[in-house]
């Protein structure tokens, strides 16, 4: 193992959190907040203080890295990032506790949006501007970000185990021959639609502070809200706006990037795609039907109905209503999206899309392979035959991905409370989405859990968003052995 | 598609049903019960009648007999013994609703023992009988059955296609090469574990109907009670010898038969038995912790923790507590062992261990070969390399088992009961348990779901028994076309 690209890459995410924390710290000065100012300061030096021998050190580093140094220095790097991100919110008193300033920020940096805050409109402009900046960070990859800062393709195979190990999805889809130039591309867009929305929430009237933090919870589909009540105080307007900003932040930016390149909306028949919106359009009808009477006219209902399911199955986590008392069914349909996620290659976590369409393909290879066992039956999307290494993985995922969920559910379980949320707390964090069902809807947070379910959800979150197996290689006794 | 065989199938299957309500119908007539036995009779007749033609077109059925007809064979058998099976309860009366008629009596043969039923007690004795005794025809399998009573080998693939079709497990063990003596070997021990786990009842004290009744509900790992309490109302030596005997017929059949012919212990190192045994151990310990205090004694608090988990892991569903009142983590354990279910090639339900060892084994060469791409990995059990046909079918069953409960969940939540009643009663259903948690927890019924969700709930029991592909075989297109 190359310990010292490991160290390199993480002591540059390092140097790159501490710039993203002034934008936060020049709010508080103008806020005058004296106290949360020096409480950044703080934050800043440790983070210095510990990137810079990791800096030296890795300056040294040998060429060499591999898909083990690309998934090790991803996890590293962003449980690093999050144990010295939080500092802020402990050094300024306003989250006392360190694990509960841990979730708060790996919540924020892996866009789940569950929260420890039980009230969130107490807490500084300047800390929530950074909480909520973490989410945009999080969403397309801070280390995807750094490739996309840095000005020439770095040798040795960065990018792409980089990419590979950060990047949602079964597969990393190349834009460009050059791997490179995908990570820029990739910024450009997500930026370029960020500030489309922020201009459209300014332009319904939005307050600025407020317009950038749902601009940033809605781009990295993570669910950070400024109002206690999430975006249920806002106008019609600006909550259809975030139904549909969530929506187009869940699609693969490969399709948005083909549709500009090619000048063709042949992207737009993606089966991937095709699956997503059919998902919504459902969901969103199912909903709509199943709580009409709840609200006062169709249009209200529908416009519920549609942002709950945009949010639910972006992984976003805004709330417009509580769906917790919503009835079974609509609660159900809520769980499954929960599971399923968006597109791979967005800003949204879950299963992805991709993923169930590969497993539905696969099943019903098998299926017919069962039937006649000697025909030859080959898995195809979109008009290509797939790698069978693909399908192993994607089932593998889900193998992984049932342990995870049951382990984790097993063990926030000891706590006490119900069924429903234990399993809805683990789904919530694990998926990236943010609220939960019973004692950890919409409108409560997860204040009441132990320190000890708050590490497993941490974790949770943490292998939701980098998709298990980079956490997995570096808990894997094979990683840390010294030869094969 | 050979059509005439398929016939074959299912009325040797009515004609073995019809054979087999006998015993029930003398109970009634020793009980006094004219009507029950009309009923039994009429049943009868109606059963005659259904197969009588079957059987006449079978007979000129052409030899070909491939997985295609396994398949269909095995689930239109099952569906319509299942149908027919239920008139005694229907035409007596004691069952009046027809859709709950079918509901039990296919609880019965998949051996679940979900139950619609609010007064067991006040059945006919001689219905309970036969209710009972469907689980054990079940258990090892009717067609199963069926070949274990043809005197010698028949041509055409018959064997080999519904034993695979019928038998749990990722792959048929074949104990001999010749398959029709497998078949005979399998009963030959099933029935005497079963006469074995009568007598122990009998010494007991336990009345015979009573101890006949229970043994046959062990033996299938089935679970219907012929009391209100289920096993709480018998004395501890009964219950302890019930929690060993689900224990026993939860292990593969396999490892009996090679213990027996080897005289040798070597079997008993098999890694799925490990893995149950470890389970059953690991969950009896943390349940003891868990309740602590909940019960008198340690004695009393392990007895019904290791009743419990056996009963639930070997997929039995037997109480002699309720479970629904111990403490989340306890539940959430519960909820698990549901899911991964008994030893593949047993009477038990649910995943089975076997899968649960191939998927875990198989996420483990995942993250390997994405630690190092270039290194080849070989999933091995018991010291042997696996065909990588085998894995693919377990990782696509996975696929089908998510989608399954996912989607049974969605559509019983229509009913409006809470989150842990709908998921608990779909996996209780769906993995043949029988009681759920909530409100179907072992001291209520499934009485209350709607006849719709009643239907779903007996489609999942199916699916469950027989495996999924079988029934999807006989859902699925790919099937009914004329040519390939």
């Amino acid at each position: 193992m190359n310990y010292k690209a490991i160290f390199r890459v993480v002591s540059y995410a390092l140097l790159l959190e501490a710039i993203c924390m002034i934008p936060g710290m020049l709010l508080c000065l103008m806020d005058g907040e004296p106290r949360v100012v020096l409480a950044y300061l703080a934050a800043i030096a440790v983070i210095l203080a510990v990137s810079i021998p990791l800096y030296r050190q890795g300056k040294k580093a040998p060429a060499a890295f591999y898909a083990q140094e690309g998934f090790v220095a991803t996890s590293l790097a962003w449980i690093v990032l999050s144990m010295l991100g939080c500092l802020p919110f402990v050094f300024s008193g306003q989250i006392p506790s360190y694990v509960d300033a841990v979730f708060e920020m790996v919540s924020g940096f892996t866009t789940t949006g569950a929260s420890i805050l039980t009230d969130v409109e107490a807490m500084s402009r300047g800390l929530l501007l950074w909480r909520s900046f973490s989410h945009w960070l999080g969403g397309m990859g801070i280390l995807v970000f750094l490739l996309a800062l840095t000005p020439t393709q770095s040798g040795g195979g960065y990018t792409m185990h980089l990419l590979r190990a950060e990047s949602p999805g079964p597969s990393v889809g190349k834009l460009t021959p050059r791997l490179h130039q995908t990570a820029k591309i990739l910024y450009i867009l997500y930026f370029t639609l960020t500030v489309l929305d922020l201009v459209f929430l300014l332009l319904g009237g939005m307050p600025l502070f407020d317009a950038l933090c749902t601009a940033f919870g809605t781009a990295g589909t993570g669910g950070f809200g400024v109002k206690a009540d999430s975006i249920a105080g806002y106008s019609p307007y600006l909550q259809n706006v975030t139904t549909v900003f969530m929506l187009l932040f869940g699609v693969n930016f490969t399709v948005y990037y083909l549709v500009l390149i090619r000048h063709t909306f042949s992207a737009l028949l993606d089966e991937e795609l095709r699956l997503y919106l059919a998902f919504f359009a459902g969901s969103t009808l199912l909903i709509t039907w199943n709580v009409r009477g709840m609200y006062r006219t169709l249009g209200e209902t529908v416009r519920h109905a549609a942002f709950q399911v945009s949010s639910i199955m972006t992984t976003t986590g805004f709330a417009t209503t509580d769906f917790n008392l919503w009835p079974s069914f609509s609660k159900a349909i809520i769980l499954m999206l929960m599971l399923l996620g968006a597109c791979a290659g967005s800003t949204g976590g879950g299963l992805k899309m991709a993923r169930v369409l590969l497993l539905l393909k696969d099943l019903r290879r098998s299926v017919r392979k069962s039937l006649h066992p000697n025909s030859v039956q080959v898995v195809q999307v979109n008009g290509e035959a797939l790698q069978e290494q693909v399908l192993r993985n994607t089932a593998a995922y889900l193998t992984a991905y049932c342990v995870l969920t049951l382990g984790s559910f097993l063990l926030v379980s000891l706590d006490g409370f119900s069924v429903e949320a234990n399993i809805s707390a683990v789904f919530a964090c694990f998926n990236n989405i943010g609220p939960g069902l019973a004692e950890v809807g919409p409108t409560s947070s997860f204040a009441a859990y132990s320190a000890f379910s708050k590490v497993i959800l941490t974790m949770d979150m943490l292998f939701g968003r980098l998709e298990i197996f980079p956490m997995l290689a570096l808990l894997s006794r094979h990683t840390w052995r010294r030869s094969l």
